[in-house]
């Protein structure tokens, strides 16, 4: 057996191609080579607006404490027009250029929710759909004090530049019974709510 | 004020017109109407490959019990050309035409991981990058008995048609520590196992 057969190849991308650019999204052919050393064409699409920053786009894990309430995620409901549906999702955006991934969460949180907290951790740079996208995103973790005057009175529909966002408490320990509803009323939940759904619920039932 | 002005408009998506086709991947505008009842338009991608189901694809969250073990998730490392970097993944795949959500999960992981287990559970159809995309998926939830004679000498590298797929077992206890080398190692993590991994590890923080 020579050196050559003799184990998997390191994968890697060896050049770009692009197909279309929209104003938004482009599509580009992957040219790769395999395991076993094969060139081979993957279809991608990327965001044009991407920075030179490592991601996208960040989403909020936020946590809301209030006295006498269970503690809550704060969830938004808003029309995405991908999917021709409502969703149900974290508050999420866009990284803005030279923006860093701690001011852009906290910014998001509050143009979406009009909540303010601290940040408790912040994620990786995660994939958001690995086999089509190049598109990444870091979720951070925020804790709210639902008691502190200036989370007081947040509005329920909040939303900037024609956005118009439901925000919704969800009490953790009855997250699976309200996605559960959501779905129902003909809501597409986010992918990312359903899995730290059940996670939560897997440490729950373990535990408990 | 007139009824018109009296309340938000539902939006909805009025025209789809698309702009490009590739082999796996269209790009289109979706116009649509927003809550105030302008028409705007946003750029969408979307998978040629999609068949009648309602979802693309499906993703398994596989849990394996083996005796003298704590309890672990499957997941697997491959090379996905679009983020042109190694990931962690959970299981998964697109759905065929005409397959049951049931039978895409359980041959996605079997194919991919080598196991065999039975569904606890079948999630909502859910959004993999809502901004951009129409693609959705389904998240199963599958209970492996790793000390069943089929699940005892699984291979650690899998797939199907030139995948190349590394099986990792990662103790649900230990996720997060896992999560981190694997960053630090330059693997990507998909957003999927790390909001699992936040939930798990919210519940452990209160209750342990």
């Amino acid at each position: 057996m020579t050196s050559s057969e003799s184990g998997p190849k390191e994968c890697k991308v060896i050049q770009e191609e692009e197909l279309t650019r929209g104003k938004w999204l482009y599509l580009s052919n992957h040219h790769w080579t395999d395991h076993t050393g094969k060139e081979r064409i993957w279809e991608v699409v990327g965001r044009t607006t991407k920075g030179p920053q490592d991601q996208d786009c960040v989403a909020v894990v936020a946590i809301v404490s209030r006295s006498g309430h269970p503690d809550a995620m704060v969830l938004i409901k808003q029309f995405r027009p991908p999917l021709k549906s409502y969703t149900i999702e974290m508050p999420a955006g866009l990284v803005d250029n030279g923006e860093t991934i701690e001011t852009a969460a906290l910014r998001e949180l509050k143009e979406e929710t009009g909540y303010s907290g601290s940040i408790t951790g912040i994620g990786r740079n995660v994939s958001l759909d690995p086999g089509m996208s190049s598109a990444t995103m870091k979720i951070v973790t925020v804790k709210v004090n639902g008691d502190d005057a200036v989370n007081k009175d947040v509005s329920r529909v909040c939303g900037v530049q024609g956005e118009h966002i439901e925000v919704i408490l969800v009490p953790l320990n009855s997250i699976q019974k309200c996605l559960m509803d959501f779905a129902a009323d003909g809501l597409i939940i986010d992918s990312r709510v359903e899995a730290f759904a059940l996670g939560f619920a897997l440490t729950s039932e373990k535990i408990i």
